[in-house]
């Protein structure tokens, strides 16, 4: 066993994104008691940096040590219990994993389904939820990046909202790239990952309450099946105001690194932010145009920081992949369950959202596409 | 919000340790796809690593992305079955945790309760087990940081296959540090943290299942109640030789620092690890003799790498403590449960377990205790 020196790559695929040498210099830095006064201090700032990017006032924005699918699973089984009705809309693989979460907590999925690629009906989804007043819950992928696609959360949240229903959304490759207004939308439950948008490293996963969900948190008849993934006792920890008191340890490094980056961000501007993916996905439009990309759906209904191209007539998906990665160091996505060898999932994420980056996989393509 | 610089710390607590400068390197290397194949060949190293360090050949060997928390109800959710009984030695805070999430999960806990800072009497484990045929599966915590005390888990795992259950382990400290042996004495289920005898970034948590308990797991009649703790789906990402299907992202940055940490303790050897921590558990309890300081348990039963240290009678453990961290930039643990402000838990853990790390502290000690 050696020590590893991972190989230099540029990640155009649905994340992990590259990190700013200031987020990788982050984790670099010594350790910290996840009690020290100092690190607690790190951590309030971590929380108001969350809360900026996403547009939020909620007390209860935290980062929980795991991926973006443990974020998705304490959103869920913190809002739905067992028993429960909750409505799932399912348009590509991410929501099926929602939908496979609520199983498993012995909660009842009522579905909404559209093929994979297409956009959330919003007159189906409000016929369901008329139609099933007894589920509360009201579960939605806000960016699905197997497909590209983007929900139209606001318009989600207004019915939502019309029916009293409590709307949970993943962000996971949305924040920080597509426009999310947590408080101005009224979504009760959000959670994301580090690794996309935010161009942080994987393993730390923002995610907030809204006081209204956290009333009905706190009014539930049976506490969480989890230990880890209840939101009442991690609030000790990462609560606010009062004493903080001991969980779990926290993951000391990644939050230095997700603290960096949303100091890059506030430096930027989150409104710029959200302008820059829009730019370059724009500009990556044009240019896949000029060297006959095309994308599986329509760009009205594709979130600006993924691209769901498809794979070129008579072209090997596997082939193309590798020799990006093999000569020119680039990554791309592949396509999920039916569009496996079908789309490349090409991302322009956080700090990888720059026009140079669309120009060097452009002409990369090109020059792989001729030989095949 | 501007950029953390955090202070140097000497973390002599309950861990986080320090980090090698290797490690902390590791952290700041260039991010990989969690599919690049760069990437997966350093998981199979991750794995072979960590093999070696748990003195086992289970397949089923892994690192996941959360807390050591998080893998202790990964063990927990997975061997023990809703409405099924588990028996749970208790004598610590971290086995009222494991307890507490047997009762999330909807199971049968059997209550083996001892006091806080006693070892487990292996006769009246034997009297439970032998009451309770249909509890399969004995829940202890190895190394209990809240007290110091180490069990005698050879001892316990024979007493398992004597009457033929499961044994599940909590080793959150002990890996790296106390001697284990997974295969030789025939533990199911042992899961750790990173960031105490490991020295590495808190936030992936190994943990291994025996073949016989990876068969238990395949015959169980419900699913895991949780989509991302079950190990069943994480074997397609981790689980060995056939191509690797995407899961969750992993915590790539973390697993560069794993797996250096890992190359560091082959390089040293881990019955020198051992021995080294054994060692300056020597040096420490004749240096806190020497200055009048005794522990809460008798040698015999402590842990080699964390002491619990008595707070002189008089003493003001918050005082201690804060001038400890403001003066001279040590940490160490305080007191939990019934043993807040009576004891200081104070480990030499990893890259921390050096005797000059003993003078430092007890030199330190010494010019505070004068001042109060």
């Amino acid at each position: 066993m050696k020590s590893f020196n991972p190989p230099k790559r540029l990640l155009l695929g649905p994340g992990p994104s590259n990190l700013s040498p200031r987020v990788s210099n982050a984790m670099s830095q010594s350790v910290l008691g996840h009690l020290d006064p100092d690190f607690v201090g790190m951590m309030d700032e971590v929380k108001a940096g969350l809360q900026y990017v996403m547009r939020t006032e909620n007390p209860v924005t935290l980062a929980i040590s795991g991926p973006g699918s443990a974020a998705m699973e304490m959103a869920i089984v913190n809002m739905i219990e067992p028993g429960e009705k909750a409505i799932i809309c399912q348009n590509g693989y991410f929501s099926s994993r929602m939908r496979e979460m609520i199983v498993r907590n012995a909660s009842i999925p009522v579905d909404v389904i559209f093929e994979w690629g297409k956009a959330i009906d919003l007159t189906v989804l409000e016929d369901t939820i008329e139609a099933h007043p007894d589920a509360k819950v009201v579960c939605v992928v806000f960016a699905e990046t197997s497909t590209g696609v983007q929900a139209d959360l606001k318009s989600i949240a207004d019915l939502c909202h019309k029916y009293n229903r409590f709307l949970v959304a993943d962000a996971v490759p949305a924040l920080g790239g597509s426009v999310i207004k947590v408080d101005e939308w009224g979504i009760d439950v959000l959670f994301s990952g580090s690794q996309k948008c935010l161009s942080c490293t994987p393993g730390v996963s923002p995610i907030t309450f809204s006081d209204r969900a956290v009333e009905r948190i706190k009014n539930r008849n049976q506490k969480v099946m989890n230990w880890f993934y209840d939101i009442s006792s991690m609030l000790g920890y990462w609560g606010g105001n009062q004493k903080r008191t001991y969980h779990h340890t926290a993951p000391i490094h990644s939050l230095y690194a997700l603290h960096e980056t949303l100091c890059m961000i506030q430096e930027e501007g989150i409104e710029n932010r959200w302008k820059r993916h829009v730019e370059v996905r724009d500009y990556a439009h044009q240019k896949f145009a000029e060297i006959g990309l095309n994308t599986l759906v329509p760009k009205e209904i594709q979130m600006p920081q993924l691209h769901p191209v498809l794979v070129p007539e008579g072209m090997d998906d596997l082939v193309i992949r590798k020799t990006l990665l093999n000569e020119f160091g680039i990554e791309l996505g592949a396509g999920l369950g039916p569009f496996a060898g079908k789309i490349w999932r090409i991302g322009f994420m956080g700090e990888n959202a720059h026009t140079s980056n669309v120009d060097f996989l452009v002409n990369a393509l090109q020059q792989i596409l001729v030989k095949y």
